[in-house]
């Protein structure tokens, strides 16, 4: 472990200690600097921006990369109103979960707080800094951020804003601290004493790279691979729309289908579904038993089964029944989005029972899981992991809970079988 | 990996997935079920005890440990109990945390759900084997146990009614499975895949062992290492009742006091609270300023801040003020419980408000850190870690949670600028 990353924590973690303990009220002031920042240096971001795209042109890189790396005006406008409506959000900290009554003047709460030092890693979109580390001071956090080489400028200068921001309302300016490089990024995965999560945006083997190195919790997903199963109830309209819009709305996505399922008995009316699929530009890759009602379709192989293409291309597969789909759902599936299309409300009702993914549908999109159109606001990540937060993610995926206890000097002693009984009584929360 | 605990931790995931999605009353049973076999094979159980303690007492186990091993008529009568209770406590699973509308006939709800697959390595207590079992059970989550070797033959026969109880009610027995040894207990570390989360009971060293040993999450603590405070404004009466009841009343315990803090003007008040100490049996070991309150003590070294002594030892140093006391828990505590003592409201606020550790109490002895007391019902164990559950962890540790979009043909197509807006309408939770 460098001593530069154990400092960079260290100072990390103390920032955040004040940043989180703090009154809402400051939290609330540094986030109105941002936004002011922002604007006041729209014209600076953009020109650091600018020269990161000659650079990154001058490289060879691709143009959605560069579409993505592109920080243009309407994209900071578009993250000033982020920052303005998070400065407005009810700061969560200290907010009462639970509330017990354990006997007369001896009262437990259990109230929200911050998780402590965030180390997010993520590639080319300089958006993200702002993103996420206004929600990252929203909720008390400090936030370790590492970009992509081709941002180098843009990420730099919009982590001035961030530190600006906080130093302004009189905090310690590391709560938000640039990660150099990879190699930095590295060394700091190794202390998991000091950071308590890691937030990887980013590609598949990103994601599993980071995984693979660190002790330390990671939130998030490497897979994204989404079924859609049509059931023989499936209305066939319904059907239609689903697989295209779960498909071809946003191939790349990771709520994006890659598999379509099915039942035997829909097989009949699939015709117009594989063939809208087609027009639509999809390439098929079918079972035999599929391949009858859609000939276009090539023949898909093993491997093609919880695959994640990311592209126009989708694997079908018949099922016999509703639990072939559940049981390929499961073997094959990350457990990120699976959706059911069927008109019998005892097939959605078992689908959406059984199937253990973290987010499932009945007659919706895939493209549905996702923590805007949720509604939880701004959104941190999806999460495929089964602790802590589970699918999409918003701030209170940031955030933990600490157990308050006021008493008046009460001790255990006086309280047990023939003494004082504790009274749990629930109080309400504030 | 061996090829047999891949084969355990595959069936177990199996055997999950039916367990958690039966209705409750399938549960309710089956813990029912378990009270009826513990009571019909009492004798049974007993006698397989009293097998490991002749053994244990033939190997020269110490007393203490003995007294851990034994499963006394009493301590059956206090399982069943405790498998009757939560046969009666309501289901979870399934139950709303969130229900969104998202649009007319588009509705969102995030219901709670089992976390999968555990893996439970606990020492010499049989009891746990049912106290952990039922509530893995009640949460439908399957559940590997390993136990100590000394206990081999009462955990076998506990788990055998925990797995006949599981199939009774046409369940896969699977749900429940004994880890013979721990080589086996070690290839499992290695499914991360397949194994959700991993609780360990036991000795600081037990779960930093596993800590080292795997990438699946860990839930618990390695170190209990908690503060008492004595504030310059202390009750005097307080702090004498409560820095014995917080070091003597189970020192062993992980939420027995290990260092006391005492503000400088504290000190001239100390004499008592330190010979009471001493009178209790406690070895006092003291800064130089603090002993010239208490000349019973001896000198404290450097290491032992932030030592856990699970003994009647207790370090004491002077801080000049609450921010000093503060900074010391922060450096050298494990976030597991701290407790100031002071009359002085805007100390008791500072100290709840800026001390990060799981638990942070006022006037109240740290020994109430337990999930009985919080009235958690049964506890599973007490969780330093900051994401997921944090301090005494009930059966909503043993949870997660899943998004359920129900909707009537929805895509995301339609939706965004200039088209349909979601309504995000909060509704009532069941």
């Amino acid at each position: 472990m460098s001593d530069r990353s154990l400092k960079m924590a260290e100072a990390a973690r103390r920032a955040q200690r004040r940043l989180g303990s703090v009154p809402p009220a400051t939290r609330d002031r540094v986030l109105e600097r941002l936004s002011t920042l922002l604007a006041e240096r729209r014209g600076a971001l953009v020109d650091e921006n600018r020269r990161d795209l000659e650079q990154a042109e001058a490289d060879g890189v691709a143009a959605p990369l560069l579409g993505r790396l592109e920080l243009s005006d309407s994209k900071l406008t578009t993250l000033i109103e982020g920052v303005d409506k998070l400065a407005q959000d009810r700061d969560l900290l200290g907010r009462e979960v639970r509330k017990t009554e354990l006997d007369e003047n001896l009262v437990l709460s259990q109230v929200r707080s911050p998780i402590g030092v965030l180390l997010i890693i993520f590639e080319s979109r300089p958006d993200a800094v702002i993103q996420i580390g206004s929600l990252a001071l929203r909720s008390g956090n400090s936030v370790l951020l590492k970009g992509g080489a081709e941002a180098l400028r843009s990420n730099r200068a919009l982590i001035g804003c961030l530190r600006d921001a906080v130093a302004a309302e009189g905090l310690d300016a590391d709560a938000v601290q640039e990660v150099e490089d990879r190699r930095a990024a590295q060394a700091l995965l190794e202390h998991d004493r000091l950071i308590d999560l890691v937030i990887p945006r980013g590609s598949n083997e990103l994601v599993r790279a980071i995984q693979a190195a660190t002790k330390i919790p990671v939130l998030g997903h490497a897979d994204g691979v989404c079924h859609l199963y049509l059931d023989s109830s499936a209305d066939l309209e319904t059907a239609v729309r689903l697989a295209v819009d779960s498909k071809c709305d946003y191939p790349s996505a990771c709520n994006a289908v890659e598999t379509l399922l099915v039942h035997r008995d829909f097989l009949p009316r699939f015709g117009p579904v594989a063939r809208i699929l087609t027009e639509a530009g999809v390439e098929l890759r079918a079972d035999r038993e599929a391949r009858a009602f859609c000939p276009q379709a090539v023949a898909v192989a093993e491997d093609d089964w919880g695959r994640e293409y990311g592209a126009l291309i989708l694997a079908i597969r018949t099922v016999g029944d509703l639990d072939e789909a559940i049981d390929h759902i499961h073997h094959y599936g990350s457990a990120h989005t699976d959706a059911i299309v069927a008109a019998d409300p005892e097939a959605q009702r078992r689908f959406l029972n059984n199937v253990d993914s973290a987010s499932v549908f009945a007659n919706a999109s895939t493209r549905f899981a996702d923590g805007f159109r949720y509604g939880l606001g701004a959104e941190v990540g999806i999460s495929t992991g089964r602790i802590h937060a589970r699918g999409p993610v918003g701030v209170e995926g940031l955030l933990t809970t600490r157990w308050l206890l006021e008493g008046s000097g009460q001790i255990v002693g006086e309280y047990g079988p023939g003494k004082r009984a504790l009274t749990h009584r629930p109080l309400p929360v504030d």
